[in-house]
């Protein structure tokens, strides 16, 4: 019955929902007191490289295929190859299992990069092991006394009841800000980071430095890197197109460092690829690969959204780096390209939430869409849309480019709620229609409200899926009433 | 006195020009009685492989550097590797110089391309020769009775005067309407061809037969391309992405088979690129590779379009496949992501003519921008505006997917001219600030009015410059009644 309370308890607070009614937006004139926007320098301990020859550093996983039974276990060494093995098991310090992987390393302008390693942990490489779902696992890296050990959890079987608490983070870079972000997502009780691009800043330096500031952050966000994973996506500070020094691969670092799961959903490019987890199905867009008509990740776009099955992943989650949607002058309209391609496909299989990042504050438009935009005649600009979804832009980690703090005046009618302050979101899934929504503003001190509201799915929530879903509870109380 | 002659001529002419005066535009009920669109079987003649062992085939050139200085020598040889050196001089039989280039080759799901030879000629690799302009080099490839012959006119010293011909072909494939299409260029008396993608259609095949029919286009087009050179731009049929049969890296065929000069203009990819010939500087773009703001081809425009100096080289021309206006059913606002990213430059730096292919049948634009569209307020649509360079699709090559014939009705404000029929077209630049542009329908048999007009250069054009070019003139007929 606990269910059907928690439906009465949110009907009263949904009658105040922006789902259902389009409001003039809100510009908050709260200013995130922020540090200064300056990188940690190098020989803070945020920064500290692990005790002992050769330690494992910069440890980060993510999932490792498309439904949540595999991990890929990624970090560094910096003296010598080392080895690419995991142990790993359900107890801690008894490691049953182990797992081996790839090493990799490449150069950037003169730097070297350390021994790269990355391993896909699936339950595969040994036969007595079965994955179990929603698990904490231990696990090991590294050789002697400068072997270290972690722990990841491993997700709740996708199904379309399935709770999950995400965190959302973008444009992070290295700052005392960053370490704010960093460590309020950490108290958030959030399971898996959904990252929006910009990760490093390392191509703010020049030449060598370039290298040495992808391996400080890498050790920077280890303490929640490795324990939970964060789902990539790149942005444009990943691409590191620098003809100065020869350098002109894009994405070449990021690459090398930050696997994703792109085979087990046949893409082509670790730049673009889904997964399911828990009720959500997160597609990973890349807002710098080709995305025009006829292009890989249109081809592969197209199928995947076909994939999608809302009965089992309730939740359709977009990640991208540049919004489509965004009011701040700060990169206004770069979402054209985009929205013009897949605005369409978008609103016509109801995605629920896209998150973006890019623009250094925090905004929230209502749903809305402007599809029947027309370079000849037509409608032209954004209309109210129920079947749009919610574009959350969260550019707002913190990095040293700072805040965004000029937004176009009067507040466009697409545009919800801004605020230019540091922070992160939070998305806690409830069951198959509803999810809380928060931005959490970072350093408040004191209570304040930041943006909230409960985010209802696109899907379950038409009139003919809501029937559907009553004659389910109905028929779900009448079963257990009769066991009774 | 003849080039002021010409000036009063033209000056009556172009009272009724298009530039001064946006009219309704025309669409033409004219359709092409065309051949079927089937490609031309395999065994015809115009596919017939050059008789000898290892007779090399698919012979083409482009120009090699910025500036006109240098040629690219392409062919392929089907049984063995042979030689990657060309014989070239200026008397024909008698080949003074050597040049040595490289071979590659590659595979397609189970087809093994022939052995590629690229080969460079720049007149570097001899210190006896200094290369010549405007001149006829004949050249020679393969050995024994193998061997085979060629010529190649280089282009004139690039300046603001100079004239030039050139043809604009897209969309060409390999069926009856292809050859129609290639053979009317080669009596246009035009000089190079700008083309503007979709090149053999071999993407329509499958398996082995994709690489086979990239074989037989490179023949069919050697009339041509073995002496003009072909001035490349990739299409959505170059893309060849076919997860079915495992290949997903795009452009694999067209980049191992068609080189352009990247490098000379600082270009990373030898998608995008620059070069300048006789009065024009060409802008190749790709609208299949990334070009929003961060990426590579973005960062190279940017610094390409601060290079050109209309002084040196007045005419601005850009080549890209999917057009940025188009009012054909047919690809309709495809060209959007495109238009939102670049428009504005194309104004601001003035471009005169824009040549596109990708919709199969011919359009032309009134000088008209959008750059004021704003997704939040502002102008929302096309307006007249005479620093908008004139957009020209040229798709209508004649390949087997048949003609586009259904425009939106009514026609939109912006277009000016179109029709769905099988041609190419010609640019035949006269001075500085005046070129004749004409398409050419394919085969009709008696005279027929089709589009043409006057090109009036836009920064030539303007009143500034026009006192500039007064004064000019005027010193040098001073100068010249002074010499008698």
């Amino acid at each position: 019955m606990k269910s059907l309370l928690f439906q009465l308890i949110l009907a009263s607070f949904v009658l105040s929902n922006f789902d259902n009614n389009v409001n003039a937006g809100h510009t908050s004139v709260f200013v995130r007191k922020e540090w200064p926007s300056e990188d940690i320098p190098l020989d803070h301990e945020v920064f500290a490289v692990p005790t002992g020859h050769n330690a494992p550093q910069q440890v980060h996983i993510t999932q490792g295929d498309y439904d949540g039974k595999a991990v890929i276990i990624s970090w560094v060494t910096p003296d010598e190859p080392g080895s690419s093995k995991v142990q790993y098991g359900t107890l801690k310090g008894k490691y049953e299992f182990t797992a081996e992987g790839k090493m990799t390393n490449y150069t950037f302008y003169k730097y070297n990069s350390g021994y790269i390693h990355h391993v896909l942990v699936d339950g595969l490489e040994v036969t007595i092991f079965t994955w179990e779902y929603d698990t904490k696992f231990y696990y090991k890296i590294g050789t002697g006394d400068s072997a270290r050990e972690f722990w990841f959890q491993t997700p709740p079987k996708i199904g379309p009841d399935v709770p999950y608490k995400f965190g959302i983070i973008g444009d992070l870079g290295q700052t005392y800000n960053s370490l704010s972000t960093l460590e309020h997502y950490m108290q958030s009780g959030a399971q898996t980071v959904l990252f929006v691009g910009d990760l490093s800043y390392a191509d703010r330096y020049q030449y060598n430095d370039v290298g040495i500031r992808w391996d400080s952050w890498g050790r920077f966000v280890e303490k929640s890197t490795a324990y939970h994973p964060w789902i990539w996506s790149a942005g444009n500070h990943e691409i590191e197109y620098m003809p100065y020094m020869d350098e002109v691969v894009p994405f070449k670092s990021y690459l090398q460092r930050y696997p994703t799961p792109h085979l087990s959903c046949k893409s082509s490019s670790p730049m673009w690829y889904a997964i399911r987890r828990a009720s959500a199905h997160i597609i990973v867009l890349s807002s710098y690969s080709p995305f025009v008509k006829y292009t890989p990740q249109y081809e592969w776009l197209s199928e995947e959204l076909m994939k999608v099955d809302r009965e089992k992943t309730p939740w359709l989650i977009v990640l991208m780096h540049m919004p489509i949607y965004n009011s701040n002058e700060a990169h206004f309209m770069e979402g054209e390209s985009m929205r013009a391609v897949f605005e369409e496909w978008f609103v016509h299989h109801k995605v629920d939430v896209i998150f973006a990042g890019h623009v250094h504050a925090y905004e929230r438009s209502y749903r809305i869409s402007n599809i029947r935009y027309n370079v000849s005649s037509g409608e032209r600009y954004p209309v109210p849309d129920k079947s749009a979804p919610v574009y959350i832009t969260v550019g707002d980690g913190g990095n040293q480019e700072g805040l965004a703090g000029r937004f176009l005046d009067p507040q466009p009618e697409y545009s919800a709620f801004r605020e230019a302050s540091y922070g992160h979101s939070t998305l806690e899934i409830q069951n198959r229609t509803h999810a809380f929504y928060h931005w959490n503003r970072n350093d408040d001190g004191k209570k304040v409200a930041t943006d909230s509201f409960v985010l209802h799915n696109q899907y379950w929530s038409s009139n003919l899926r809501r029937r559907k879903l009553k004659k389910h509870h109905l028929s779900s109380v009448l079963k257990r009433i009769a066991s009774y």
